[in-house]
């Protein structure tokens, strides 16, 4: 529920590092930012899926449907510290919505949570980091992507990288 | 040191949200981000200070010379979690640095600590929601922002704005 490829993409890239399984880039499609992101996930590693333009109602309705539950991101949600922990508890397979200010009201009823990362104007890359930073509490950090190409090598202060030996 | 007025902007929103004291949009001017940031921070509450202009070296040597201290975001860098305590030890003025891809390789020198949030290709908005959240202890949920004329009231499921008594 996006419109811009370029923030887009920020999500997407977002989405694969801090751990989300896949990303649905809902009502338009976007064949740029889909290669983009089967690029990246081919060289650094996944799996991380990726599809766009299914009409977002309806990939919420088959995602509750299948027993699934829904965040959303808003700056008018209530805060994330009090609601996290419902959130976690759920463990129900969650989709994560997040868009622009012309988000349809209608999700606000849908979502089983709205969630807020500050009641300020904000960004939804950055709502999204920070979710997903909490609700796998920090695994990023030691997280390993299957079927790597190259990886980075944390560096002081250069720039390496190293092909992976398959 | 970015490109794209959309991600600019979501850069500065994310500093501000997250409680850093202003932006330094370096080399490029761009009047339509700064003057985006200021209407948001006359309407829900600053201070936040933004430039658009300078070059990215004078603002640095600037930084340094009054004693501040560096941090670039980058993929390549050492992992938050073991740099953060000492950051935060330092309890120096931060300039914190972010960009594209296209960065000069002269940062990665110049900076005082080369930061990743996770080895793989992200958003710069992301990692810098993450550090901020990080080195300001998540204190943005209680974050006060002063002069505000208008603020969100965190709501289940609706969208509640306030005008603030002044």
């Amino acid at each position: 529920m996006f419109r811009d490829s370029r923030v887009t993409s920020h999500v997407c890239l977002t989405a694969r590092a801090l751990g989300a399984d896949g990303v649905v880039i809902a009502d338009q499609e976007d064949k740029v930012v889909e290669s983009t992101i089967r690029d990246v996930t081919e060289r650094f590693g996944g799996p991380f899926r990726v599809t766009s333009g299914e009409p977002w109602r309806k990939t919420i309705r088959e995602w509750k449907d299948a027993g699934g539950r829904i965040v959303h991101l808003t700056a008018y949600g209530l805060p994330l510290p009090g609601l996290m922990p419902q959130i976690q508890q759920s463990r129900a397979d969650l989709l994560v919505v997040v868009g622009s200010e012309k988000m349809p009201g209608e999700i606000f009823k849908t979502a089983d949570w709205n969630v807020s990362v500050t009641s300020q104007p904000m960004s939804e890359v950055a709502a999204l980091a920070v979710f997903l930073d909490w609700y796998h509490q920090h695994d990023e950090f030691d997280r390993n992507f299957s079927e790597a190409r190259i990886r980075i090598v944390p560096s002081k202060n250069g720039k390496e990288i190293q092909e992976v030996a398959r």
